[in-house]
Order: C-alpha cells, then sequence, then structure tokens
C-alpha cells in the first residue's frame, strides 16, 4: 500500500476513535455524571479537542495529502481512495486556515460562556450573558477573517454546518417560506376550529412514556444491541462507533407528547448514523453526514412526517391508548390526529409545532447576521428579539430566560448552526414528497405499522452516501431538484388546512 | 518554574486526564454500553492504553527526569517535588525495562484469552481456555526476564501490584494463616452450632436493595455529588477523576445480601480513592495507591471489620427490617449478626465467608507459583485446583466453571494479583487492631451509626499519604509493625470462636 494511503488510513482511524471516545465523555456529562465530575470532564474533553485539532492540522498529514494531490498519483487510486483524499485534503485546508490558538481561545471562550449563560437563564439577567456574547461574537468574525469564503462574513459560519450554503441562498427560500408562513398561520388563527381546539392537559407517569418510547423504537428498528435511550436535560443524539449510537429523551417537560416526539426525532438521526457507509469507507471522512441540514431532514422527516401523519397513528393510537389507559381512553383516533398536529404560536423553539417552527428558525437567522455584520449590538439583542417575536409569532416572551437567552447555540459559539434546522424541515418535506412517489403502498404500510420500506428508501437514497456527495446533490438525486421551500410550503397547506378546515 | 518540572507537572497532567478517560471507557463498557460497542470499544481501550504507556516511556521525559536525578538539582527542589521526581523516575525505569512491542502483544493475547474464558466459562470447557493460558504464562515469564528483580521470576509479577512484596515474605505469612485458618475451620465445623446453621433463604427485591445500598452509602458519608452507583455483573469500583469516582454492585447473585455487601466493599475503595492527597500532589504520581493490598485493606476494612460486627448491625438491623419488612421481622438482632457472620467452605472465592476468604487466595497463589516455576503444566492445571480445594477446604467442584475457570485474572494476565487480597485483608485487621486502640468511643459511634471518626481515622493513617511512603511503611506508621499475619488470625479467633462457642 502506497505509505501516504496508509498514514492517512491510520490518522482517520484514530481520529475516529477519538471522536468516538470525546462523544462518550460529551455523553456521560449529560446523563450520568456525578455533578462535581465537571471540571476534570471540563479538562479531559478541551485535551482530546486540541489534541484532535493539532494532528488533523499536522504537517505530517498535509505533507502525505499533498503527496497524494499534487502529482499524478491520485489518478492512479482507486475511486473510492480518491474521495477520501480529495474529501480530507479540502477539511484540512480548511482547518489549517485556522491557528490553535485561536481555536484554544474559542473554546475556554465557550466553556465560561456556557456556564453564564446558565446562571443568566436561571436568574434571567441577559446582562450577566452579554459580555460573554461579546466576545463570542468578536471571536466569529475574526474566524470568517481566517475562512474568507466569498460573500458576506457569514457565508464562512454557515460553510461549517451545511457546506456550501450561503446567505444569498438561504435568504431567498427564507423570502419563499417566510410570508407562506405567516398567510397559512393567520388564516389557521382564524377559523372556529382554532378557536376552540385546546391543547393536551394530561400527564402520562414516566413508567408508561418509557414504554411508549421503547414500542417506537422497536418499531423504527432501531437495533437495540446497537442503541441505548437514556434521559437528559436535552434530548440529543451522539455515535461512540459505527455499532453504538445512543439517543436520550426527556419524560418530564412540556407535555404529555414531549418524550415521545423526542424519541422518535433522535430516532432519526441515529438511523441515519448507523446507515453510513462502512466497507470500505469504514473510518473514513466519507463515513459521516455531508451537513447538518441532511442530519436534520432525518430527524423531522420521523418526527413529523412520520410521527404526525395520520396513518401512523391509524396505527399507533391504539397500542398509546392501552399503554397508558387512564388518559387516552375519551379520546377519538381524529381528535388525537388534531391534538398531535395543534398550531399554536409558542415562545419556544424546540416546542414548537411543525408549521410554525421555521419561523423560530428565521428569526435567529437574521440577528444572527445582524450581529455579524454590526447591525445591532449585543445590548440592543433582547429588544430586537422580543419586536420579532411579536412581528412574526404574534407573542412577546415575559423574560428573557423564556426569550433570547432560550437556546444554548450561541453561548457555544455556534453561529450559522440555526438555520440548518429549516433546512433540514424543508429536506424532510422533499424526501416526503419523493418517498410517496416512490412507495405506493407508504399509506398502507404506515397503517400496518410496517416501516422498513422507509428505512430502506431512506438507506437507499439519503444514508449510504454519507459525504461521498454534498447535501444539494444527494437531494437532487433522491427528489429531481435542490433545497426549494415551495415543496415544503405545499406539504404544510395540504396538511394543515385540512386539519383546520381553511 | 524548572523547565524540566513543568514538563513532568504537564505529562503527569495529560496521562491523570487520560487515565480518568480510559477509565470511563470501561466503566460504560460494563454498565451501559450496547453489546455490540464492544469492537470499537477494545480498539479505543487499547489505542489509549498504547498512547499512555509510549508517553511513559518517552525519551523526552526520560531525559527531563534524568536531568532532575542526575545533577545536584533534586536537592535544591521543594519536598514534594523530589518526592515526585522520585516516585515518578522509578516508575518510568520499570516501564521502560518492557518493550512497547510487548505490551501490544500481551495486550492482545489477553483480549482473545479474555474472549475464551467467557467461552470455556459458559461451555465449562477448560481446553478451550488453556492454550491461551499458555501463551499468557510464557508471556509472564519474558515480562520476569525483562523485570529481573532479585529473587525468584515471580517477584517481578507480585510487585507491580505490591512493590516491594516477596514470595520470600509470602509464602511466610501464608505458613502461618493457612494451618491457623485450617485449625480455626476444623473447631468451627466441628460445633453443633455449625451443624444446626442454615444460610438465609430470603430473596430481597431490587427496589429494596438499593434502598439499603443508598441508606448504607449516605452512613458511609459517600458524597453523592462525588460518586454514583451502577449495576455490573461483577461490582468494581473506578476512578474518572478528583471528584468523580464510581462504584458498581449487582442485586441479582448470590443471595440476598451479595448488594449489600459488595455496595460496602466498593465504597470502601471509593472513599480511599476520594482521600487520596490533593494540593501539591494533585494531578501526580503521589495521589495513587502504593499497592493493590493497601486498596484492598480499606475495601476489606469495611466490608468486615465494620459490616460485619455485632455494633454497626445495633444501629443498621433496624433501618434493614423498616426497609424490606416481609423478609426480617421474624429474624432477632442475634440471629442477624450470626447470619452475617455464617462460616461455610464453598467454591466461588467472592462468595466465601472472612474465615475462609483467605484459603481461597493461598490456593491461587501457590498454583500461580507452580505454574510460573514450570512445576505444573497448563494441562494439570484443573486437577491441582481441584485437589487443592479438595484439602483445604474439603469440596471438590464438580464443573471447572465453578472451579479453575472462575476468576478472570488469568485471562487478562494478571499473574501476582490474587495475593494482594490475602495482603489486604490482614492490613484491614492490622488496622482494625489500631483504630480500636486509637478511638475507645468506636464501638459506641457504631452503635450509634456515628462514621465519621472511623473514616477520619483512615483518613489521616492511610489515605492522605498516597504513594509518599510504601505499603509497608504506611501499615507500620499506623499499626507500629509491618505485615503481620498474627493479628488477622487473632481477629478472627476472637470473632468466630464467640460466634461459635468453640
Amino acid at each position: 500500500m502506497n505509505e501516504s494511503l496508509a498514514y492517512i488510513a491510520k490518522e482517520q482511524k484514530e481520529l475516529s476513535l477519538l471522536g468516538g471516545i470525546s462523544a462518550l465523555l460529551g455523553w456521560d456529562q449529560m446523563t450520568y455524571m456525578p455533578p462535581r465530575g465537571i471540571q476534570e470532564r471540563s479538562d479531559q474533553m478541551a485535551y482530546l479537542a486540541r489534541h484532535m485539532h493539532e494532528r488533523i492540522i499536522s504537517d505530517t498529514l498535509y505533507h502525505h495529502l499533498t503527496a497524494l494531490t499534487n502529482d499524478q498519483t491520485l489518478a492512479t487510486l482507486p475511486d473510492h481512495d480518491q474521495h477520501v483524499v480529495r474529501r480530507l485534503k479540502k477539511d484540512v485546508d480548511k482547518a489549517r486556515k485556522v491557528p490553535p490558538a485561536f481555536t484554544e481561545k474559542l473554546s475556554k471562550t465557550t466553556a465560561l460562556a456556557y456556564n453564564a449563560w446558565q446562571d443568566a437563564r436561571a436568574h434571567n439577567t441577559y446582562k450577566e450573558f452579554a459580555p460573554h456574547l461579546q466576545h463570542i461574537i468578536e471571536l466569529e468574525r475574526q474566524y470568517c477573517d481566517y475562512i474568507r469564503l466569498p460573500g458576506p462574513p457569514y457565508n464562512s459560519l454557515l460553510d461549517d454546518y451545511e457546506e456550501g450554503m450561503t446567505v444569498d441562498t438561504l435568504t431567498h427560500e427564507f423570502h419563499i417560506l417566510h410570508p407562506k408562513l405567516t398567510t397559512m398561520l393567520e388564516a389557521i388563527t382564524a377559523t372556529d376550529r382554532y378557536a376552540t381546539q385546546r391543547p393536551l392537559q394530561d400527564t402520562i407517569p414516566t413508567a408508561q412514556q418509557q414504554s411508549l418510547s421503547t414500542q417506537l423504537l422497536h418499531l423504527m428498528n432501531l437495533p437495540p444491541e446497537e442503541t441505548r435511550l437514556d434521559v437528559s436535560t436535552h434530548p440529543f443524539t451522539t455515535t461512540m462507533g459505527d455499532e453504538d449510537v445512543r439517543i436520550t429523551t426527556n419524560y418530564e417537560r412540556d407535555g404529555p407528547l414531549f418524550a415521545f416526539f423526542s424519541t422518535m426525532h433522535e430516532a432519526g438521526h441515529a438511523l441515519y448514523e448507523l446507515g453510513l457507509p462502512k466497507g470500505v469507507y469504514q473510518d473514513t471522512v466519507i463515513s459521516d453526514a455531508p451537513s447538518l441540514g441532511i442530519h436534520e431532514s432525518q430527524s423531522r422527516f420521523w418526527e413529523n412526517m412520520i410521527g404526525r401523519n395520520r396513518q401512523f397513528w391509524a396505527y399507533f393510537y391504539p397500542r398509546f391508548q392501552t399503554t397508558a389507559p387512564a388518559y387516552f381512553q375519551k379520546t377519538t383516533l381524529n381528535e388525537w390526529y388534531r391534538a398531535v398536529n395543534l398550531v399554536r404560536p409558542s415562545l419556544i423553539r424546540i416546542e414548537a409545532d411543525e408549521l410554525t417552527y421555521c419561523l423560530h428558525v428565521i428569526l435567529r437567522f437574521e440577528l444572527e447576521l445582524e450581529l455579524i455584520d454590526e447591525k445591532i449590538t449585543v445590548n440592543e439583542l433582547p429588544r430586537a428579539w422580543n419586536e420579532k417575536m411579536q412581528e412574526f409569532l404574534g407573542i412577546t416572551p415575559t423574560t428573557d430566560t423564556d426569550g433570547v437567552l432560550q437556546d444554548m447555540h450561541w453561548s457555544g459559539g455556534d453561529f450559522g448552526y440555526f438555520p440548518t434546522y429549516a433546512i433540514g424541515s424543508i429536506y424532510a418535506a422533499q424526501l416526503f414528497d419523493a418517498i410517496t412517489r416512490d412507495l405506493p403502498s407508504l399509506d398502507q404500510d404506515l397503517t400496518n405499522g410496517h416501516l422498513p420500506p422507509i428505512l430502506q428508501w431512506l438507506r437507499d437514497h439519503v444514508h449510504q452516501y454519507g459525504r461521498l456527495y454534498t447535501a444539494d446533490e444527494i437531494i437532487t438525486r433522491a427528489c429531481g431538484r435542490g433545497l426549494d421551500s415551495h415543496i415544503y410550503v405545499n406539504y404544510l397547506k395540504n396538511k394543515y388546512y385540512a386539519l383546520y378546515d381553511v
């Protein structure tokens, strides 16, 4: 084997091992770690992050990659090696633009900011968090200076989460999506049904919620010997290895359905992780998601297109009633289907219904852009947030904890991340549109609780490619065109106008 | 700061972080990891082990250590730095005797052997395991050749677990202990009380066992914000960080008391880990146990000297009765005290009573010595085991699973480990003898369930030293003399002759 190829194979394998180890440290921190373990844990995670970054930007790795790409060698390699080398070279080139000292500074700044954010949330004191946010935004701008993609600085932030995505494209899509969502929301809120519908008030005991989640994971064919379901404050999915992907939920928050749908959402992420390419691509940069939008398309697809689907509940609602009999005997399937699709403008993004969800995301995108472009200051942010909430959703948070402080992303320096939630939602609708055409038996399969054909379709059209193609290429291959909000708007309109008799 | 000192401080800190990370990987494997995560987990653990070994034997570290120890520098350093440098130099010198290729070969051999051992246990087929054991013994001999301590080769194995311990010393002690244990056992088994006593047959539901373990940990002052109690097949203690020490138990094996006493045993280990020196010794080689015998003395002390103590149960038995009322209402405190101290020769070491326990250990020590010295072959081992069981305890296992295959140590290459169980038991009795003299209120404190003075005494006399002294020095300081089986024999005789009216 070519010496350089052997070297990059070994580096990727060890970086993959280190990635799995880091994932375990993070999972444990969020699930089982005793509280005072946090100091040592932070040091362990920072150490691994620095070590991994040093290896990605190491001159030895760079030397081997350039040896493979600069001369005629590349064309002589098998196709799969060419893909790996090109992909890794691109990652390395980008990582090497950023000095290690900067990465360390950002990591330390966000560690402090995360604590400050938690305190500020607990005390509803935005001003505790503001100086940290200010510092982070300055570092984000500096990061854009290092990366320097064409177009506005924010493009360099977007690219980390959604490679190739630009402010132009997003602005274009959101200019379609935003007014359509507003129109639909106005039409729905004007109906009698909206005026008379009430959210579910029941609570389901934890043991029964756990049973429902377990039944759901079984139905979705999540392999129990390769996965776990645990509890954390915020649900998440994480990957320790090709055959060790774990999800979490929370049985104690936000009404009787939160745990069920969050389990379904995270299981969508987990099925994607488990379906990423193996074989020649195992332990390579190819065996990963091309973008967060694609990843989110999988979770949103299962949570909304399947989990809030009339046919799915034809199968699953009787099981719900059997498992939690005290709670749902009075509710008919039709009432239930309406209940799980209740539209109601709300303050908190992760509790938002399917229709209003993207308005929360567009709000954050617009604010991020203004912050990075210095069009608003950190001190002006809470007011700007509240004004946009009023404008977009007709409600204003009474506290910053329920407003500008609700999400952890900014404390982590994750500017450019939020838009992927909307991209994922749009992609999910496009995939649902395509699968509906490809699988004529879809409705019948759902009614029978027979989900393997759905998973297989996602494996064939999305999972198996990993990073072999870009997000845009994968969606174009699967659906006939790239990111397209019109399809999402049509999906929402057909579903919700029927639900609300508009 | 001296450049070499700064370097070794950083290396020790990072090795300490890596040690905590490895501990988490192991803990997760034994508690929560989905079964198919094992392949990637093995790779992760092997990678970290190799990486840590490479750093310990690195020429750079060696260079800095010799710079500090070879010239007049050492004497100019503060005392605590001198201790750290000397201790680390000793560890490094030993580690550098062993070629990395050997370490890797041993690690791969034991990984395969562990699987073979599990299979052989499941199928009761010793011959599946025998070739692996043969290979391991050859590697153990080779290891002795690298280390070459004075005396028989087995000294080099002992030293890894009990620094400075020799075959001569152990043989001397076991020649005292063995006949005394046999005499006591014969005297006890001849009594009417022995003939009529029956082991507890009740089972306690898991939830009630959990409650009892939790009450116990609270009573022992194990800080809940720095510890956890989970479930694994074999109970263990592990340390992820100075403020993150975790223990496990098992509620489903070996009668109604296994979980309670295993929790107390592991909590003894955990209290020791949490009491190791901090401050100037934090994240240095000093903040560790000087030997496994000392570590085991802490667990055995809590499990037996406290947990099987009449006064302890005067306090705790009513709580036991309240928590598990269906099971113990008919049993008086006196009957209960006898029940938790039941003597009964048995096949399985980890289920053995306090009196017969060390006979199991001496058996393994003698067999290990004969294997390493080529006095018996691997094929002869099962028969030798069974004959010794008959000779020592008067019983013969009907299967190898309950005999020679019962412990995992040999599959892990841990030759020289078993004797530390006996050393720990002897040390525990010596510490109990000393604390009884030092704390006149001990019995009263136990009756009141007031355990902090006991923990404080252990902190002052054992925990705080870490590796600042050897095991022998610590015991000599605390008890007035080093390892002494006579004290253990007296302790057992006083306790068990009274219990059985001998």
